[in-house]
């Protein structure tokens, strides 16, 4: 079951409050990035002091736990199941086939609009029944994950002593340290193998930029206010949330319930009119006051500022990292020695004023991106390291199979590709690396998926983008777009600026092309005009190609032609320019890149990442730890002294002085409670490895026990060997099991109880 | 000689022109950080296509080139400097000491300011002059550095093609690369070796949190604006400007000119009322236009923008990272198992909506910074490693020596703080991890310097700041400030959050205090009052210590009690309360904690280290290229096939991918061009090590040579050990010196002539 995100509803209404926000990604023109709309309709962003009475901040969570069933992937070999699946899937299709053939015939915008709304709502009903029939393997408490994440500082709201402001956060020690680990490994796998371009641009943008890209004009949600207090919702979500509850009230007669059902499957379709006529047929008020609302508004997601003092040049932060890279392709070309293929990276913060954020670090006003622009010629998009990863499994999530009402499969990406499913090597290329990246940083691969987008989620311009999406309690999160933008982003800044963004390739046979041009007589120009020479020449080099042949036929005819401009004329004569013609052969011609798009949402990653490493003891549930992989594990090791014997402290302080030697990341706790209580406590923030001082240590050869965290087996071994060991184990060059092998196992009943 | 960074002014004028510049540091009460006002009276952002007349972007620099003396530290031992040096030392010390006078005496502040500003300036003169007796060791030429900057993209303005905004850049790769490398390096120099509580805070801060900190009041600076155009001036640039012109016209009067200089001294000092007053003497127009101009505006320089679609949210960008740690201290505290000292640090952007920036890299709208906040016990701030740096050698400019006109002196950190010249242990421990960082990363430890602020340069509550600074073409440039904040900024926010900010400590002696409190008699309230019973307690607990007796007193005489607040009243019985008198034993006492803060200015030091960096070949000056350290260094290594012949592919291919797995980032370089263009075009980007398939490389055992950048020396090694050794070298885990010792010389005349 999901969660509702909505106002206090029934539960029985939840269902269809969530239904048409899942899948749901319109986008404006030039927005196909992941992060696009999912929150609730409550209040906004507020800062005061929020304070207890007596003056101590409120820190902990205020909402009841809750357990949230988290279904993984199902068993689709048992008949069973798809006996129950089979009128969901049937329902699906025949709606599938509704699409296809209205799309086929023609058919109004409008109608096909409706009709994919109707599409998504059953596939909807068909992805809960599926999650729903799956063996409850585990029962994920999110407000207890919550609570950790908070009380050991990975996380929290940001400026919390001041009252906070919802949708931002800051990352702790440990947060922080994940993060950092993660964009290291992120830029390890991506920029440093394949060699890519890294850049760092600016968040502030002025306006004329993200004019060109789309954004100023369509990157907006459309939202109500409260006449009196001001207070915002988001159209769409208000809408629903009232006819919910409608439909839930005993009282609201049959007609009056389909009615609404009708509504809420069109409203995805809906216009701002639309949904106005909507609010006022029902007479829609505040939920929250009672009182009325205004007309939908559209609201811009971006943040303005004013750059300069004059207040005259207006600028946005970035609502995504991608244009920073677009305007710089020339440089990067060049860069590249006029070569393509080549990919240029970008790690950064982007901003969205989200109207009502919520559900954690999913949905956030200021988040981390890490973007790939693959640049290439879209004649030919291969990639010379696709054979590398043509075996990489991936369950695919097809558009078709989607509109069929058919599971996710899964299919090797050399298949996939081969036939036709994803659009091309670099693609596919991408989503395999993908994979490997997020599962290297601790996604489960059995809550991942590729999810295609479906014709009418897609901007236009895209030939082809999958999604990878996680499962989490909040269902399926989008947490890396793969899109082929085409030449659409490139396109725009050329159309704005004037500048050409283009790149040049040989042709295979030369081309012959006719030349006409016009070739002024400087001398006599020089002398005739003098200092207004260089305009003449100008004015002549400026005369379009398909205006030569009347120039050349005034010329002639009248002996001279006048050149006319706002605020300059002159008069050429015949002798002064002729009209030249000849052929030229070119080698080379120009083209507009494709360009494909791999867009990460780093905090996203991150808040999969939690839920999929948050786990229970075998016999002892409540005590809960983090299995994030060594690589991106805030810190790598802990050195615990056995107890505040004074003669463990020399050991301490030189280990740890080794350890920072080779850079391993590190905590000392040497503060009283048993071995086994601060095992549990360096647990809980994911350090993978423990290295013990004891008394044995005290003997030569000294040594220590060093203690794995997802299996709690420990070994012995010599202190000078540890550092060494604990860095290699940490960047994955060793594996725990190969310790295993080699040192002695060190057996000792691990308790949380003071000794 | 300095540059001048005002309009175009005649050269004689220049010196006076930025004389008041350098070394002032006007400060608001919150802000003691680094970057702060350098900028010139030119115009103001612009946006707007910006191309010529065929299309094409302009790319290139238009400044003419010019050639900057680059003087280093003079010789002090040279008798006849000093002979030269002697009146204008003589002249600062008599300032000096008129200012200590006036100090002593209480004079006006306004003359103290006075006195100050002339201070500065003949400190300047001083300056200048020790400048220009230095042997004249390097010609640097700003503009051709600026040029390979550009040309091989290590930054550039952004949004070129949009026509550029001034004060913003993006890093292209080389630039990126070296960015994250000096991140990296600060990283496990500060946080990981120091065990440092890493954090990663929001940007977008809410108004109150910097009305707090003081940023929203004095977070400013002083404008006028072109009535007509509404082009913008720093106003103390402008008045500098228009009087210097002034003082140079041949017809001014002697008078006048004197008067002129007084104001150029007195400058400093003055305010909005008395600056406007000097506008309007003087009749100043616009210098560009010639319009008239408004009355001075103070400009804050924090970007302003609304969270959250209400409008009602008011949040700005933060000017510094600072307050990000600061109102995250408790959860530190906590996280630190409420131990003192700690340090928590923090790398991001922060944003200043500088009036006109200039500069480079030294003054932009958008920077990288980071930041450390070491809280300690005002009491004791001693540091435990103070040892282990206290013989580290450091060129200090005491304020004292500063107003004795004498120069920087060489001294140990162990001997300041011994003599008290720097404030405390933990401020000098930082000191001299600040310069051994500094020179890690490339700065000349021959142009480094820390510089400690006057008394007047300092915030009202700092006990001591010390800049960092580095001598660039642009003089001395602060790259990172050091200062002792005492308990300001916690005390500030917990004022502004009623949030207690402090820590405990164990009393050495127990403390036996006099305890007065009302005890309420919880059952006879709540029947008494039932649902308003919370508010009669809160009203009770709510009476302050000192007000006690007085409650007491009036309870037990009339027997009852009004409780009046603005919307509630209650009447007290005598039987419903008690008040208690009791001693009781404290083992320990809170405290607001100090803050030590070293403040990093990325940007800063990295166009710092590009100069100090930027070399011409012996014998051929013209080949330049960057000394950056390998640690640093944007890629760390060449991989250059000797010919396109193609026998070498396969071994450059694979060196490349061995390279790879052990994280060495690298170049392939297969593109036509002598091997020597070719190493020129490496040197350019600073990369330290370029290895060469040659035709020696064909025959087992499979070798290359492995070339150093700096003294161009080759060796010969097995390909199998390549790899291993660069990434050693790289890390700065082995030198080039071992390198040398151990393998065979490979001599070849290297000559960027095509072969």
């Amino acid at each position: 079951m999901r969660l509702s995100l909505g106002l206090v509803l029934p539960i029985g209404a939840c269902i269809r409050a969530t239904v048409l926000q899942q899948h749901h990604c319109q986008r404006a023109a030039a927005t196909t990035h992941w992060l696009w709309r999912l929150s609730s309709t409550h209040a906004a962003a507020s800062v005061g002091p929020r304070v207890d009475g007596k003056n101590k901040p409120v820190w902990g969570s205020t909402k009841k736990h809750r357990n949230v069933k988290l279904n993984i992937f199902l068993d689709m070999t048992d008949p069973d199941i798809e006996k129950e699946l089979a009128p969901l899937r049937a329902s699906v299709k025949q709606q599938g086939d509704l699409v296809r053939q209205l799309k086929a015939n023609g058919a109004p915008e409008l109608d096909i609009k409706k009709a994919v709304a109707e599409l998504k709502l059953r596939k909807k009903l068909l992805e809960d029944k599926e999650l729903s029939l799956t063996p409850d393997s585990a029962n994920f408490d999110r407000a207890k994950m919550e609570d950790l994440l908070k009380r050991r500082f990975f996380y929290d709201q940001s400026f919390a002593i001041y009252g906070g402001i919802t949708g931002q956060y800051d990352f702790g020690p440990m947060g922080c340290a994940f993060k950092a680990n993660l964009l290291s490994t992120w830029r390890k796998f991506f920029v440093l193998e394949e060699q890519m371009l890294e850049v760092d641009c600016s968040v502030l943008t002025p306006e004329p930029v993200l004019k060109a890209s789309g954004h100023v004009e369509r990157f907006a949600d459309l939202m109500v206010k409260d006449v009196k207090n001001g207070e915002c919702f988001r159209l769409d979500h208000l809408i629903k949330a009232h006819l919910e509850k409608l439909c839930f009230d005993k009282k609201t007669t049959e007609d009056i319930k389909k009615e609404c059902e009708d509504i809420m499957i069109k409203l995805d379709g809906m216009n701002k009119e639309e949904m106005g006529h909507v609010i006022k047929k029902y007479n829609m008020k505040s939920p929250i006051t009672g009182n009325d609302l205004t007309e939908p508004i559209e609201f811009n997601l971006m943040f303005g500022t004013q750059i300069g003092p004059t207040g005259l040049v207006k600028g946005f932060l970035r609502p995504e990292t991608a244009q920073g890279i677009f305007v710089n392709f020339k440089r990067l070309l060049e860069f590249n020695q006029e070569r393509l293929p080549f990919a240029a990276a970008q790690i950064g913060n982007s901003f969205r004023n989200e109207i009502s954020p919520r559900s954690g670090l999913i949905r956030v006003r200021e988040f981390t991106m890490a973007e790939i622009e693959h640049f290439c010629d879209p004649s030919d998009k291969s990639h010379s390291k696709f054979e590398s990863v043509a075996d990489t499994t991936l369950l695919l999530y097809s558009a078709c199979n989607q509109m069929d009402g058919k599971s996710a499969e899964r299919k090797t990406i050399g298949e996939a590709v081969k036939s036709g499913l994803v659009a091309n090597e670099t693609l596919g290329y991408f989503m395999a690396r993908i994979q490997i990246f997020l599962v290297t940083v601790g996604i489960d691969p059995q809550r991942l998926r590729f999810r295609q987008h479906m014709g009418n989620e897609m901007a236009h311009y895209a030939c082809d983008c999958w999604d990878a999406e996680c499962l989490t309690s909040y269902g399926w999160v989008e947490c890396v777009g793969c899109a082929d933008r085409s030449a659409y982003d490139l396109t725009q800044h050329a159309k704005a600026t004037g500048v050409k963004l283009v790149a040049e390739k040989k042709l295979v046979q030369p081309k012959t092309i006719d030349v006409v041009e016009v070739v002024p007589n400087r001398g006599l120009i020089g002398k005739a005009f003098r200092k207004d020479a260089k305009r003449v020449l100008d004015a002549m080099a400026a005369v379009p190609e398909n205006k030569l042949n009347e120039f050349e036929k005034i010329i002639s005819e009248n002996g001279e032609y006048n050149i006319e401009e706002q605020d300059f004329t002159a008069k050429v004569t015949k002798d002064m320019v002729t009209v030249k013609r000849y052929q030229k052969t070119l080698h080379v011609e120009e083209f507009v890149p494709s360009v494909i798009e791999p867009s990460f949402g780093i905090g996203r990653i991150m808040y999969a990442a939690f839920e999929h490493n948050f786990k229970g003891r075998e016999g002892d549930e409540q005590r809960k730890y983090f299995s994030l992989p060594p690589v991106v594990a805030p810190l790598k090791c802990s050195v615990l002294p056995l107890s505040s014997n004074a003669e463990f402290a020399p050991f301490v302080k030189k280990l740890s002085q080794e350890l920072t030697k080779v850079d391993v990341s590190h905590k000392v706790d040497d503060s009283s409670g048993s071995i086994g209580r601060r095992y549990a406590r360096t647990d809980e923030i994911a350090i993978p490895f423990g290295i013990t001082i004891d008394f044995d240590s005290l003997k030569e050869p000294h040594s220590a026990t060093l203690r794995e965290r997802d299996n709690m087996s420990q070994v012995r071994i010599k202190l000078d060997e540890l550092p060494a060991i604990v860095r290699d184990l940490s960047l994955g060059k060793m594996q725990w099991s190969e310790v295993e092998a080699k040192y002695p196992k060190f057996e000792q009943q691990e308790s949380t109880e003071n000794q």
